[in-house]
C-alpha cells in the first residue's frame, strides 16, 4: 500500500493511494463502513507497526467494491499533506551515496555520518520552500526516507526490516553559504520549510527490496539527479541498526538516507543554486513524485 | 519562581521549589484548593508563557499560609523529574564561552554554531549517564539552557526576553572519540540519557539578568568547570534572536547556550573522561544543583 494523508477541506484524514494516484481509499472511512476499528490519526495507526498495515489489508479485501467505492475520494479534491506533520525525530544521513562523495572528493564514511533537522522544517507536497533573503545558495537533495514503525534499540541488521513501517521522499533542503561556513552542517539545514516530504509512505512490505530504486531529481524539468540507491553506502538495514546503536528509534521517527550525486553545489565550472520561482521535482521508483515551488521570503 | 517537575509516587505534577529545597508547593492542587483553573501539565502552563508565571504568582499571594502548606510536599518524598519530557527541539551551541574556545584554541564564531539532540538523550536529576561499551572518551559540559515559553520567529534581540519562559540547567554529555571521528558533532552527543535537565525552571522574571551566573561542574567532587556567564560569546536574548532567524521556536523547545572551560578533553597534559560509578554535580546561580551518575551499559 501506498498511505497518504489528506485534508479534505474540513478535517485531516488518510487513506491508501490507487496505483494511478487519482482516488484515495480512506482508511478510517472504510473501517467504518466495515463496523472494524482503526485509528483515526496516520500516527497513531504507524504506530500499530506491520500490525495495522496487515489489518488495512484485511479490510481492502473483505469490502465489496461499492463499499471501497464509498470509501474513495479523488485526489484532485483533496490536498495532500507531509505524511507525517510532527516526526519525534528526524535523521539524516550525510555522505550516504558514493556518487556524492565522489563529487565533491570527500571520503566514504565507514560509519554513518549525522545530524538532526527540526520538525519545523517539515512541509508537504506542493507547498512552498521559502527562501531567507540572505541565503544565497540555495539546494536540494533528494532522499529516500525511513518512517520508522515501532520502538528500535540496538537492532541486528537482519531484523531491521521488521521495524520500518515505510518508506518516503525527503527533499533535504539546505543553504550552503551557511553550511560551509559553519563547518557544522545543522544550521544550514534547519530552516523552515526546508524539509518537503511525500507524497506518501509507501510501506515495507510493499517496497520489498531498496536496493536498486531509482532516484531522480529535476529543477524546472532540468534532470539534475538521476542515480540510483544501489549507490548508497550503508542500506536501509544498516542505517537502522547503526541508529539503533546511538538512540532509542520510535513510530513516525523519520530517517533520511543521504542523496546521490548531482546536487547544485557540485555543478561544474558553476554551481546551479535555487533561486525563487524554480521548481523542485523529486522522483522515486514505488513511491512517487514529489513537488515544490521555492519562494522569497 | 523555580518550577520543577516530579513523581509522587502515583501521578506525575509540578510545583514551586521553595528557597531552601525542602517543600514543593503543587501549583495545580493550590488552583484547586482556590477554585482557580491551572494546566495540570507543567508543558501546558508553560505554553502560557509569562501570563502562566503571573496567574502562578497571584495564587500564591493571595492563598492563606494553611492553604499553601496544604498543596506542600517534601522534596525528599518525591522523585524530581526532567523539567520537560518531550521538548519540541533541543538545540544546542558550540563555542559560545571564550574560555572553552580558548581551551582549544578554536577562534570564536561571529554567530553562533549549532546542532540538535533528539528528545531521547533527556533525563532527570539523579538519573542514571548510560555510557555504551563501546564510547571510550566520555565527557560533560556544563550548560545555561533556555526554556522557550512562546512562538517565535525573526525576534529581535531586544524584544527576545519576552518569548523566553526561563532557564534550567542541561549536561550535554558527549562521547568525544565518535564526535572528533565524525567531524559533525550531532552521533557523539545523541545517545539516550546524554542530557540530564534540572533540577527545576528558574523564571525568566525571577532570575533576571544572566550576564554574570556562575557555572560551575564537579566530577567526584573535583572542581573541574568554574566559570561564569560572562564567558558567553553571544547572550541569551542575541541567541534566541539569531536561532528565530533559521527556525520557528516553540513553548518548551531547550536551548543550550554552550559550555565554559574545564571540559574533560581539554585537560593537560591528560584528558579527565568519564568512566562508570562518576558523579557530575553542575550548579548554576539561582538555578540549583543538577546531580547525574554514570553508568556501563
Amino acid at each position: 500500500m501506498r498511505i497518504a494523508r489528506y485534508f479534505n477541506g474540513e478535517k485531516e484524514s488518510f487513506g491508501v493511494l490507487t496505483d494511478d494516484n487519482i482516488l484515495i481509499v480512506s482508511l478510517p472511512k472504510l473501517a467504518k463502513i466495515l463496523d472494524e476499528q482503526i485509528p483515526q490519526r496516520l500516527e497513531d495507526f504507524i504506530a500499530l507497526g506491520h500490525g495495522g498495515v496487515e489489518k488495512a489489508e484485511r479490510l481492502l479485501e473483505k469490502a465489496s467494491k461499492n463499499n471501497v467505492k464509498r470509501a474513495s475520494l479523488p485526489v484532485r479534491n483533496l490536498k495532500l499533506l507531509a505524511p507525517i506533520a510532527f516526526p519525534p525525530k528526524i535523521i539524516c544521513l550525510g555522505l550516504n551515496y558514493r556518487d556524492h562523495a565522489a563529487e565533491q572528493n570527500a571520503p566514504i564514511p565507514d560509519e554513518p555520518i549525522i545530524f538532526l533537522k527540526p520538525h519545523t522544517t517539515i512541509i508537504g507536497p506542493n507547498e512552498n520552500i521559502i527562501k531567507p533573503e540572505f541565503v544565497k545558495q540555495l539546494d536540494y537533495e533528494a532522499e529516500l526516507a525511513i518512517v520508522m514503525g515501532r520502538k528500535a534499540k540496538n537492532v541486528p541488521v537482519s531484523e531491521a526490516k521488521h521495524y520500518i513501517f515505510g518508506y518516503t521522499i525527503l527533499n533535504d533542503v539546505s543553504a550552503r553559504d551557511i553550511q560551509f561556513k559553519d563547518k557544522q552542517w545543522t544550521r544550514g539545514k534547519s530552516f523552515d520549510t526546508f524539509a518537503p516530504t511525500g507524497p506518501c509512505i509507501t510501506t515495507e512490505n510493499q517496497l520489498g527490496d531498496t536496493s536498486n530504486l531509482s532516484i531522480k531529481t529535476w529543477v524546472n524539468n532540468e534532470l539534475r539527479q538521476n542515480s540510483t540507491t544501489r549507490n548508497m553506502v550503508f542500506n536501509v538495514y544498516e542505517v537502522v541498526h547503526y541508529l539503533s546503536r546511538v538512540m532509542t528509534l520510535e513510530p513516525c521517527d523519520i530517517i533520511a538516507t543521504g542523496t546521490p550525486a548531482g546536487v547544485g553545489f557540485a555543478f561544474k565550472p558553476k554551481p546551479k543554486f535555487l533561486q525563487a520561482g524554480d521548481t523542485v521535482k523529486i522522483s522515486i521508483e514505488k513511491i512517487g513524485v514529489l513537488e515544490n515551488r521555492v519562494v522569497e521570503d
